[in-house]
């Protein structure tokens, strides 16, 4: 039974158990290290957690230990830490083969009778996405990921992060960019997952650099979904320090609704040379 | 043998085991309702981290699962799950008589030949902290509850977020605070990990209104620590929604530099009424 059709993720007979095969559409990366993008794996956690308990996201944090490729098959596993009466806590283990990929803790619920408001905005002049160019700053990938090509990304030329990487530090570290899936596929809390792992590319334009980093953590936060087609994804990269670097994503509907935001914490490839972890 | 004297957490004789005894210095809360402030088990999980792997915490989130009361003793094992060249992975779990208190996720360490850049920074005209005048908003804590005690907070009257709680919305979301220890205890990772759980405080101030709201969470990215005696605590609010309000919080320096974020997702307990979790 699908528990996230995009994903993937399946429900197995038992309780709390979930299966995430990796193919070439959940993977990215350069020519010869093709690995399942790390939004994908919180996805499928947040997916999983949302099917067990029935429940709809909070907040969720990854924490990502190591890489899964394609023909890896991931085994998740939901912990019901707490189980109130209108929260739930719980922890997904992601594993491969026995080995540890991603590590999830998450809170689920909803509450009536609360006020939902929102203070977070993107800039005003941020132009539509159909005013916008199709961003061609992605590096070269590997042919076994596929999974920018099940993506499209708009940018406004020129602006908010979309400028030539030639070692132009940004003046005010955010990169805006509008994202949907070419599948059109629901933007539900676990594809907001998904969208939110990209703050190494706001890092990036920040520093003015072409490559990016490894993600150590990705930290959503949902505020209110409603529909939507494209999403606007407002990276705003907070600072850089010890060779890691941290920054935050708000994520809005086409009306301005605040979705969700997000954040991560990065180790630094790119400034000024590539260095092991 | 002392792993954080602030906070009065103690090595064991057993590696990556620590203990932290809870005493009215370190609790919150109304009368009749004295618990363990949220921060103070962050702090007490990250300072246990820098000292088992003798590295600079980079990463860290705290989900927290129940309280703790002045007399419990919390239990801290460090469990590494990555031990890298440069970075090391682990998880910290807290428990009181074996029940779980806060589960912590964390990455540590310290890369050689980046640069140290930022681009979050406070408001120009937000007055020195000798500029300010002491925060007195606080709703009144019980007799058992000494930890605000040990904090002083100053404000800009009349601006950022230090308004009158009469039910007005901010039109930012966004409330400065200067915050140092009475005790002048150094500003590390733990004691940041303690004021990064004041995102509650934010979300009252946005709301206008008294009262504030139970943490999830409490995640923290250290950016670059320096010598400082004042923090200025930026606390800037997403929005809310189903019930739960979500905020970010950016701690600079008396000098400027960015020393961390911090973002939170918290149980409403404040609009428009009171409800149980």
């Amino acid at each position: 039974m699908s528990a996230h059709a995009f994903l993937g993720l399946a429900a197995t007979g038992e309780a709390g158990r979930y299966q995430l095969p990796i193919h070439p559409g959940l993977c990215v990366g350069p020519a010869g290290n093709a690995f399942m993008f790390g939004g994908v794996g919180l996805g499928a956690a947040v997916a999983a957690a949302e099917h067990a308990t029935g429940r709809p996201l909070v907040w969720a944090s990854a924490q990502f230990l190591s890489y899964a490729r394609a023909g890896d098959t991931l085994d998740l596993a939901v912990e019901v830490l707490n189980g109130g009466r209108n929260v739930s806590q719980l922890r997904v283990m992601a594993t491969d083969a026995g080995k540890p990929i991603v590590s999830v803790n998450a809170a689920l619920g909803a509450r009536e009778g609360f006020i939902d408001d929102q203070w977070a905005a993107p800039p005003a002049d941020m132009p539509r996405p159909e005013d916008c160019a199709d961003m061609a700053i992605w590096p070269p990938q590997d042919g076994g990921a596929a999974f920018m090509h099940r993506l499209e990304v708009r940018v406004a030329p020129g602006r908010y992060g979309a400028t030539p990487r030639d070692g132009r530090r940004s003046p005010d570290g955010r990169q805006l960019m509008w994202m949907r899936t070419v599948e059109d596929a629901p933007v539900d809390a676990a594809m907001l997952a998904v969208m939110a792992d990209f703050v190494p590319s706001g890092l990036a334009a920040a520093f003015g650099t072409p490559g990016g980093g490894n993600s150590l953590d990705n930290t959503l936060r949902i505020v209110r979904l409603v529909p939507t087609r494209w999403v606007l994804c407002d990276i705003r990269i907070a600072g850089s320090g010890q060779g890691f670097g941290h920054g935050a994503i708000y994520m809005f509907a086409e009306d301005g609704t605040l979705l969700a935001s997000g954040s991560q914490s990065v180790i630094l490839r790119f400034v000024p040379e590539r260095k092991g972890a």
